[in-house]
This record gives structure tokens, sequence and C-alpha cells, in this order.
């Protein structure tokens, strides 16, 4: 089969890889019917992280079962499946404190199994999936063909920014900052409305963001950055910082941004992988009591919550994607996000 | 009359000052029944923060109103009242926000008031109190001399060890660890008896205070700190960390500690000053999910819910008071306090 395989920085190939089968009992065999690419992978994309050696990338898919180990019992073939961008049992203390991230089964995509076994990417034609009964989630029906780009998004992005929101504690009656216009802040925004909360701020230097940003709920854009971007939004805001400041962006410079956005006694929400070294000021903390929470989002524990949503139709956060290719074209996909061309590129096997 | 003055690194003097007087008409004068030494008094004592000059210090105590300005309202002469270790009008958006260390009118003792004027330290015969509606809470009745003690700490100890316990989400069901076992640390434990968790585990390697934790609701007492420290807790909570971990140091070790005991999805409460470049690791709060929040503990917002128990004989955190001096013998009281031999000093004028 085909799959995309990361050799350096800019240098993304769709190569001919073995095909899956089950390896162990827990596994599945999942037929991707769609996959994207995350802001992360442009981390190694752009060589802020060091790819040592070609391995395969991706980690957010949708698909149908291709086929089940003897050991899984909640899934069958030819059911349609979202697929977290984190394996876990579902079933450990960690995981039943909603922190399936930290599984104590967990893994990653592209990287290995409990028993050491290569575990593919979400960019390829097929995935084996390891701990298949606790890491995939099925829909009650074949979706609609229209559905398919929301429901991909309960891979990572809405639930990350549900995470983000969650974090930083945002609810009805409080206001809320959004650090980072991409698919995650944008999530942001549609899960801070979808919690309740009634002034949104969406920090967006780009048009066609911003306009996404205020269809998803923002009632105020700020274009600035930086300190000028956080003295508008004081004067928005009463001369205040914000209850809830979502960072969805990851550097040291959007960290500081969403501090300094906060009020005393405000929440930051962070779910950007941190990248280029950025410890937390905590003197600043410490004198503004301003708390710092988050981190890589278990978005499996929210993915049957938002997935009920998704499918009443009360959410339609797969309107992040704005542009498709087919996954041959993945190396065009990573440079349209690298571009800031495309929010979010679906890739279709 | 005589206040204390910190000279410069182990050079605390008793020494006759100017006699307070009503300068403001929102002022109050109070004649001190009761002060203390804090723990964060220790850092200029220690020269771990620079004196540059000789200045007034102490931050705790409770009194008698001696004469109140035009402007003051809720206060009259004669009345017992609390001073927090910080100013603040009670009105203004970051009071009603409950975050009263950041009010718009806020004021440090030993510091300077809203006009540029000397505000007198805590340590002292008597004190004016700029702001002094916003600042001082008069108890009911003239309180009996046994319970001196306990309100004393409402000023400081009492209730920045609450504030640790709320910060970390101490609650029924929710398993805590205190690291730190000065006053605050022993505060933090009765506070989280008081919040409802069941299980508390205070980190501590002396056999006084791991005794007055015990009283104070502890449930485990743990000898060791660091790594092994740590290995510890998680045993007593079978593998995992903790859910809500009370930081009440303030040094790079003791954050780090109080991260380390935190299970994956928790929180830390620190209300430790932070004393030698406390940055935050975030790349290990990022993939476990921990929380970290707190500050310069808004004391005066919990003011009236710990006095009302602390009347009612609910709390009794006057407890960690192990010496009582005069005033004039305050150097002692630092030395005491200092060295370990005494967990909080009073000073009596």
């Amino acid at each position: 089969m085909r799959a995309t395989v990361i050799h350096g920085p800019g240098d993304i190939r769709v190569e001919e890889v073995p095909d899956p089968e089950i390896r162990l009992p827990g596994d599945a065999v999942v037929k991707v019917v769609a996959a994207c690419v995350c802001g992360s992978d442009l981390w190694p994309y752009r060589g802020v992280i060091e790819t040592a050696s070609p391995r395969r990338i991706g980690h957010e898919f949708v698909g149908v079962v291709e086929e089940v180990g003897s050991d899984v019992t909640s899934l069958r073939t030819g059911q349609f499946v979202i697929a977290p961008f984190a394996l876990s049992d579902n079933t450990c203390a960690h995981c039943r404190y909603g922190v399936h991230t930290s599984c104590a089964s967990g893994a990653w995509w592209g990287g290995e199994d409990e028993k050491g076994l290569q575990i593919d990417g979400g960019q390829g034609e097929y995935v084996r999936v390891p701990v298949a009964d606790g890491t995939l989630v099925a829909t009650p029906e074949t979706p609609e063909v229209a559905d398919i780009p929301s429901l991909l998004t309960l891979s990572d992005v809405m639930g990350t920014g549900h995470h983000a929101a969650i974090a930083a504690a945002a609810a009805p009656g409080r206001s809320v900052v959004v650090v980072g216009d991409g698919a995650v802040g944008l999530c942001g925004v549609l899960a801070s409305r979808r919690l309740g909360a009634e002034r949104i701020i969406a920090m967006s230097r780009h048009a066609d963001r911003q306009a996404l940003a205020r269809e998803f709920g923002a009632t105020d854009i700020v274009e600035k950055r930086g300190d000028e971007g956080v003295a508008q939004v004081k004067e928005l805001l009463g001369g205040l910082g914000a209850d809830a400041v979502l960072e969805c962006v990851g550097t040291k410079e959007s960290m500081q941004q969403a501090i300094d956005a906060t009020r005393p006694g405000g929440r930051v929400g962070y779910v950007g992988v941190p990248a280029g070294g950025s410890e937390l000021p905590i003197e600043q903390l410490f004198s503004n009591n301003v708390s710092v929470g988050g981190g890589v989002a278990p978005v499996r524990a929210y993915l049957e919550e938002l997935l009920a949503d998704t499918l009443a139709g009360a959410i339609d956060p797969g309107r992040v994607f704005d542009l498709e290719l087919p996954l041959d074209e993945a190396a065009e996909a990573y440079a349209a996000m690298d571009q800031r061309r495309s929010i979010k590129t679906m890739l279709r096997p």
C-alpha cells in the first residue's frame, strides 16, 4: 500500500510500504477514508523537530474496519470509525480519569506498540490499530459523505480545541481569547461557544480565518500580536484581560501573549505542542494568579460527546478543511499548510 | 513607637520610629495586639532577596482600631480587626473577582500607598492602614484571648494554605499531597481537610511538624524528599501521583517535587513565593496535562468564611504558633524561624 514518509525538513514522500495485518489479538486493520495534516506535523517538516531517519507520519484519520483480531469485542468489520491521535485502552486508571494520552497501554501513530512492533502513520491507505477496542470510536451508522470532514476533526483538532477551552475554563459569562488561528484555534472558538462563552475574541491576521472564526462564534477579532494585541484585548474587556485564554500555537511568543492577555485570577488553557524553549514565567504567573493548564489533548475522552453534537448538526468543525487532495499529493498538502495557503488539508487515499 | 526594621541579611532591629497618624481620609490607625514572622520574611533575612537600604518589615497582624479617617464607614474605634497581608479596596474589578492581591488601589505593608506615602510594616506597636474599609475585617465581638493566634493566621498563613488547596482543587474524593511543612503547608493540610479531601499526604522530616500535620488532618506522612519522596507518594496512591498537590515552599526543587508528585491530569496549587529562578518545565507539564495555578494568595477574599469557621471552632489554625516573644525580641523570632526551631513565631508588642 501507499503511505507518507518524512525524510527530513520539507521532504514528504508517498511511498510503497508493507500492507498492514493483524499482529496482535487486540489489533484492527482500518481502511482509511480520509486523513489530514496537523499543525504539529509541520514541526518536523520545518526542521524544528529533527527527523533522524525516514519515518511514517500522520496521526489523524477516519475509516472503515477491514479486519479485527481475536480479542477485539466492540468493533466489527464494516464499521465506520474515528481514530484519536493517541492510542489508549480506555480502561486504565489514567483513562478513567479522562487522561487517555497518559494511558498505561498508550502509544502513538508512527511509533511502537506495547510489544515494540511498528505502528503505521495515519496518512496511508490502511492502518494497523493496536488496542483497537479502546482507541477507535465507531459511529452509530455509516455517516453521510458530507459529515466526514467534521468527523475527521474529532481525531484531533476539534478535541484539542475543546481541551484548551476546558483547561481555560471557558463557560457561560466568561470572556475568552483565542491565540492562534490555525484549525485548533478555530476549533477552540467553536468549543468555547459550545461551552457557553458569550464574548470570544479571536486573534488573527488572515481574512479567511477571521471569517471562519466569526462563523464559529467569535464576537471580536484582534489583528495585532504581542503587546499591541494584548492592549487591544484589554481595551475590548474594560481594561482587564480575559477570564479564559486558549493558547493554540506552542511558541514562546504565543504563550507569552496568552499569559499577558489573561486577567489576574484567570486561566490559560494551552494545547500547542511546546516548540522552542517556552519555559513558563513563574514570577509573572505568581504575581497575577494566572493558572496554566492543558497539554497534549486526551481527545478520546471527549469523543463521544463531540461525536453526538457533530452528528446532531450542533457543531460543524469540518469547515476548517479548505483544501482536499489525493494522498499522492501529500507533499503539496504539507506545503500548502506550511505556507498558510490552507487552514487544514484533507488527504483522500 | 517601636517597630522592626531590617538592615540586611540576619540583621533585624527593633527601633524607635514615628508614631503613625491618619494621613488620608480612608486611613485607620490600629494598635497591634499580635504580629508574627512569615516564611517570606526570611528571604530578605537570608539574603535571597536584597535589602538595598533599611526598611520596615512584617505583614501579618491583628489589633484594635485606634482611630479612623473621615471617609472610613465600616470601622469604628475599639473594634478588633484582622489585617490581610495585602491592602485592597474590596470594590474594584479584581477584588470582585476575588483577586484582592491585584487590587487597583492595592498596596503592601512596608511599601507605599496610592499617594506615595510610606506604609508601616506589620511588626510594630501601631500601624497606619490605608484603604482601611476594604483592607481590614472586624470580628463581630472582641475575641477571647485564646482565639487570637488563630485569628492572626487569617492574616496570611491560613488564607494562603487555603488558596493553595483551592488552586489545586482539593475536594471530597481527591488525594492531596502537601509539599512544605512550614506554617503555610500545615495550614494547607487543614484547608484540604476542611474542603473534604480524605487522603492527605504531608511531606515532612520533622517530628513536631508531622504531629501537627496529623492533627490537622494528614492521613500519611512521607519523610523523603525529591525522587525518593515522590516514589513513596506514588506507592501510597496505587502507583499514581496525587490529584492535588500543594506547593508551599517556593524553591525550584520543591516545585519540581510537587509537579513530579502530581498524577497526569492533576493540579499543582502553589503559594510559595518563587525564590531562585524556578521557571516551570513546560514539556513535562504538557506531556502529563499537569496544571499549575495559584500565586500570591488573595487572603482577603477568603477572610469572612475562614473567620466564621475559626470563631465556630471548626478550625484551629493558631496551633502553628509554637513560640511567642515580645516585640523587642524580634531578632530572636527571626532566628528561631530561620533555624527551624519554631514553626511560626508570634510577636506581642
